[in-house]
Formats: structure tokens, C-alpha cells, sequence
């Protein structure tokens, strides 16, 4: 049975891959895996019928077979479990790849939320130039440890990951790849992921929503 | 084999169980699974030596047979899959159970540990009193939105699993259970995890670090 993910109706990035659904749009990509895309709407997201599958009224949502998931890093981990190509065979390379894609959630994505919230939505406050330097502190002590650990390798394991797929995704919000010039080694390595055929006809796809594309399958 | 995890040498939370070693040890409990402890400092965090198992210089960290492990929802969901009884059977059952996981790890902790890191770092600061209430209300829509979720149940899913260890575990947090109060369910849910034996167990372990227990063995 083709799943079904949920997306916004209307691009709040006008269509740059940054909502949620990306990073699913592209592990269901690698995979080879098709699937079916319901739009729906900011006030859609807050109703009952949507609630009860994200319990926060956030996009994306994953539907198959009985099954109902939420959380991007979850319906990417399982989509890469039921598929190929995004968990290394060997259990323990398995089991480093899924720590890449929690660290990424996590450890990376926090401080850079962090920043990205308060530039959206404290910015006329008077304290907002005073506290940016301290923000983007946070997200540069990350980047500079996750700099150092990748060094000049291609990907954070030895072959791509569902790991990269997330870190790279999180990597492309704004508020941290603003930085990104910094950290040469990172700023290539989102490079060669959004060089993935994969990743690019995740990105078509999301954009065609933007620019007007149906509403009914991607 | 006996995994080894590590902990803090010096317990800044003075024994309550909130450094991110306690979901560790909770899972180990539950699964019956033997484990050692290797204490480090914060000096030795930052060295080499741990920045290799850890590459953002953090506790826990996990060894065994070969695999090293960081992030503790990976070690508590790697955990889940070598054990019994963290995890459902039922395949859908167990992709649910693991989004709980990144549910709590990234939607439910993230204003959280925003609301802790400025009552910790900014406090002296001049915005601190008006961004207070800010902060308060991204928690309390986040506990709202799961109080609705949870309703009378007694677990987020059918039977206890992974996904509610570390949701208790997030939900302990000061900054957040500072206002458990106002939903009784979660609460309840709290003091239900905390109620487990192997949940008493390893509180128990970590306290004993705090005060004097062996360096070696918990």
C-alpha cells in the first residue's frame, strides 16, 4: 500500500524544503518508494481529525497499512527500516547511523531552533540584538564539535545514512546555515547531500506545492 | 558483555536524577540488563579520549562488543531492541512506541530545556523577567497538547514502552514539572513511571554517585 504524508497546503519558505515533510519526502526518495501527499491547511492542522494523528497539530504525518506516525525523525527511521539503502546491514553501523539521526533532532537542531524562534518571533523585542550573540554561540559550539568530527570524510559513518539524511536536513535551516561558511567540511557536506538525485526530486516535489502543483500526490 | 556507560563524576543536579545517564539506566533496569559505570569529570569530558565515543563532549556514552554509542534516546532505544519488554511485537505497535521517543526528545524537551538553559544562563540578564512568561507558554502548549493526548490513559500507548521511559524522564525536568501540577494526568503519568521498580533502581544507582558510591560499579 503507497503511504500517505501530510504537508503544508501553503509554504511558510516559500517552497525552499525547510517544513518537516522534506526530510520524509527525501528518505522515502532514497528508498524508492512511492507515496501519496495530502495537503492541509494551518487550521486544518489544529482540528480534531488532524490532532489525532499529530498529537501537536504539526505536519508531517506518515499513513499506512493500519499504521498512523508522527515526528519526522520517527516515519524517516521507518521508512528506512522497511526499505534499502539508509541503514548499514552490520548492527552496530546500524545502530551508530540511528544515534547520528537522534544527535541531529537533538543535540544539533536545539540551539538552531533556538536561534530560528527568536529571530521569528522576538525580533522587535529590545533584547533581541543583545541576546543574538549569545544564540548563535549555542549553535556554533555544535557546529564546531560535529566540524571536527566529520573532518574530511564524505559522510558522518562510512556510507550514507539515514544519520546524514537528517543531520544534513537540519544543517539547511537558515538560522544554522547561516554559519555554514565557517565550517568549509560542512558547508560540502550538505552540498553532497542535496546533490543526491534523491534529494533533488524530494525538492522538486515540495516545490511544486509552492508553485501551485495538485494537491493529491507527489 | 557487560555494557559500560558513563555518568557524571560530579552530580550537578545534587542526586535528582536529571542528568541524561538516568534514562540509560532505566532502560537497562527494565530490560534486567547488567551494566558498569565509568564516572568522568567535566575536565575529561572536553579530552580526546571521550570526545572520540562522544564528539559533543556530553554524558552517557555506551560501549559494548565493539559498539559505541552516544545520545541517550539511541542508547535507550538500542537498549530496547537487544531487551524485552521495551518495545512491542507488533510492528506498528513498536513504530509508535519509538516516535514517543522522538516526541519527547524534540517537540516535548525542546521549550524545555529553552526555558531551563535561560532560568540557568540568563538569569541576571535584563529580559529575563519579561521573557519569562514567553518561555512558560511554549512549555505549556507543548503539555497541553499532551495532556489532551494522554487523556485517562495510563501509558501513551497500550502498555508501557521506550517511548513512555523517556517521555517520564523529559517530563522530570524542573523547568517543566514546574507545572505538572496544572495537568493532573501527566502528573499521574509521571509518578506512575517513577512508581517502577527498575525506575527506583537506577534513581537509586545515581544517587549513590553523588554520594560516594564506587566509581566502578552500579
Amino acid at each position: 500500500m503507497t503511504p500517505t504524508i501530510t504537508a503544508f497546503e501553503s509554504s511558510p519558505d516559500r517552497g525552499r524544503g525547510l517544513a518537516r515533510d522534506m526530510a520524509v519526502r527525501w528518505a522515502l526518495e532514497e528508498v524508492g518508494q512511492p507515496y501519496d501527499v495530502r495537503l492541509v491547511s494551518f487550521q486544518e492542522m489544529k482540528q480534531p481529525a488532524h490532532l489525532a494523528l499529530q498529537p501537536f497539530g504539526q505536519i508531517p504525518t506518515y499513513e499506512e497499512d493500519g499504521l498512523a506516525l508522527f515526528e519526522s525523525g520517527a516515519i524517516v527511521l521507518h521508512i528506512a527500516e522497511q526499505g534499502q539503502g539508509l541503514l548499514p546491514d552490520n548492527a552496530n553501523a546500524r545502530a551508530r547511523a540511528i544515534a547520528w539521526i537522534f544527535a541531529a533532532l537533538t543535540t544539533i537542531q536545539a540551539p538552531i531552533v533556538e536561534r530560528e524562534t527568536a529571530i521569528l518571533f522576538e525580533r522587535d523585542k529590545p533584547w533581541q540584538e543583545e541576546r543574538e550573540p549569545i544564540l548563535a554561540k549555542r549553535v556554533h559550539d555544535r557546529l564546531g564539535a560535529l566540524a571536527n568530527r566529520l573532518g574530511d570524510a564524505e559522510w558522518l559513518e562510512r556510507t550514507f545514512t539515514a544519520g546524514d539524511l537528517v543531520m544534513v536536513n537540519v544543517l539547511r535551516r537558515p538560522a544554522g546555515s547561516a554559519f555554514l561558511a565557517e565550517y568549509p567540511n560542512l558547508a560540502a557536506y550538505v552540498a553532497r547531500g542535496e546533490a543526491r538525485p534523491a534529494f533533488k526530486r524530494a525538492f522538486e516535489a515540495q516545490l511544486a506545492v509552492f508553485e501551485g502543483g495538485s494537491r493529491e500526490d507527489a
